[in-house]
């Protein structure tokens, strides 16, 4: 089985961008130049949630669709964008009319509660029994506001929101809140190169590096904070924990940190550097990569 | 379980559309208000392919990716629209790497050849075996071009492209070409009411009936092409036809009928009409609703 780094560099090279596209495949979301009239880009991505991968036969149909649409909110809050449109399919087996009804009643609360509307969508039964649920999202973004995992410039600090780690065998994996509120607030003003970390935070930080071009020494790991006293392993290699990694330019950086309004803990944890494109230091020790393939990501 | 129409139902009475929501749940393509410079709407739809539903084990992988495809041209081709861009999701167990690039392989084709940006997609393993691929597609349209479901008028009378019944049993299902240079022939200059027909040509002439609140006779019953010697039940009740049915005001139809200019017939079938929303007759005679619950549509 190739990893999925692999499969997503085939899928980019086999298909090229057309008319319109500013930005295709291999970022939290495409970019899509729709030519409107008040100059925002269009944001486009779409993310599945599994029986028995992304959660389990048990959980709660309102958990299940809350996370594919927060998954998916997330993506856009990455790029510097609002939520606008989902549409999302279900297959599922056995039919389950209940199970259904709390899937959708959830759906279209967490819908509102974020400005998004639900504009289409596919139901169908499959052989084997389980459940995969899409949603495909779409946002605005202003141009100056656009983040991309490219943006990054050697010298810029890393800062991580949120805690890290654990967020599978805990609840958070369901429940987190996307940082909606937070990237707007940072993208443009504060940095130009956001990603949130859904497969791990050392997975996420080496493509961001790659994107970019650029190492990453993290100089301050042990200020990152961590979710259920998870291990430094765990805060590196667990998934699912929604947080915003981004760059931020070095004479931006005192500014950031006394307006920072939020709750949330905002850390500075590293640097962006010249170097090896993805290739991630503690404190200029290369780190080997693991967890690289996670399983429920 | 519950009917496919109803729950439709409740997804449309769930989801209110929102701000730049032209026309939302319950057409072949949401219509999105994106505020271009040139004045065209945008067109969202979505769905869905799965192993042993839609496609059998043995099916090649390249056939599987190009039913997906032209599944969801076939609904912009219905709009009245052409396609812009396309994101893709694929759940697969066991994963088979030969499978994937067969599927990504076609799928590249398919796009190029129909003018089709793939600008995302995701990949995942499930916990049972088998596949389900989605795929969510947009397009454009000149809102002079627009076809809904909604716009036949008492009089209208009703055509249909191509031939009808036993798709499944046969490859068509699998090889159909979506009717776009037709539908864009059609749309605005010939009709404003156009939809394809995917579940059977009863039940989707029912739904442009009850979308329009008219009643249709069909008239020419005997005129409609049969594929494959099918029978008239097999023409009415089976599904994957993916032609056109479409109302064409009175006025129009006989510069129409002289300037068709393809080779897949037109055929003038029947009458829109004032009465029971969605209510099929047959010269006058009303017809009893069969095969609405379709296993594979």
């Amino acid at each position: 089985m190739e990893n999925e780094e692999s499969l997503q560099k085939s899928f980019a090279e086999l298909f090229r961008a057309g008319a319109g596209v500013h930005t295709g495949i291999g970022d939290d979301a495409a970019v899509l130049d729709y030519d409107r009239r008040d100059g925002r880009l269009v944001l486009a991505a779409v993310d599945q949630v599994i029986e028995d991968v992304h959660f389990v036969r048990e959980t709660d149909p309102g958990s299940v669709a809350r996370k594919l649409l927060m998954r998916n909110i997330s993506d856009i809050a990455a790029m510097g964008g609002v939520p606008a449109q989902a549409l999302v399919t279900l297959a599922m087996t056995p039919f389950d009319t209940d199970w259904l009804h709390g899937f959708q009643s959830k759906l279209a609360d967490a819908a509102l509660e974020y400005g998004v509307s639900v504009v289409g969508g596919d139901m169908s039964s499959m052989a084997s029994p389980g459940k995969v649920a899409t949603l495909n999202i779409t946002g605005l973004v202003e141009p100056e506001k656009l983040c991309l995992r490219s943006g990054a410039k050697a010298g810029d600090a890393l800062y991580v929101t949120g805690s890290f780690g654990r967020a599978y065998p805990g609840t958070h994996h369901l429940t987190f809140t996307p940082r909606l509120k937070e990237a707007r607030f940072l993208a443009g003003e504060y940095t130009r190169c956001m990603m949130d970390v859904t497969d791990g935070l050392g997975k996420d930080l080496a493509r961001i590096g790659v994107a970019s071009g650029l190492s990453i020494d993290i100089t301050h790991g042990d200020a990152i904070p961590r979710r259920d006293n998870a291990t430094w392993e765990q805060v590196l290699n667990d998934g699912e924990d929604y947080e915003l990694i981004l760059a931020v330019p070095q004479e931006k950086c005192e500014a950031l940190e006394q307006n920072w309004p939020f709750r949330i803990p905002l850390t500075r944890a590293g640097v962006f550097q010249a170097g090896t494109p993805g290739k991630l230091m503690m404190n200029g020790v290369p780190l080997e990569p693991k967890g690289y393939d996670h399983s429920h990501g």
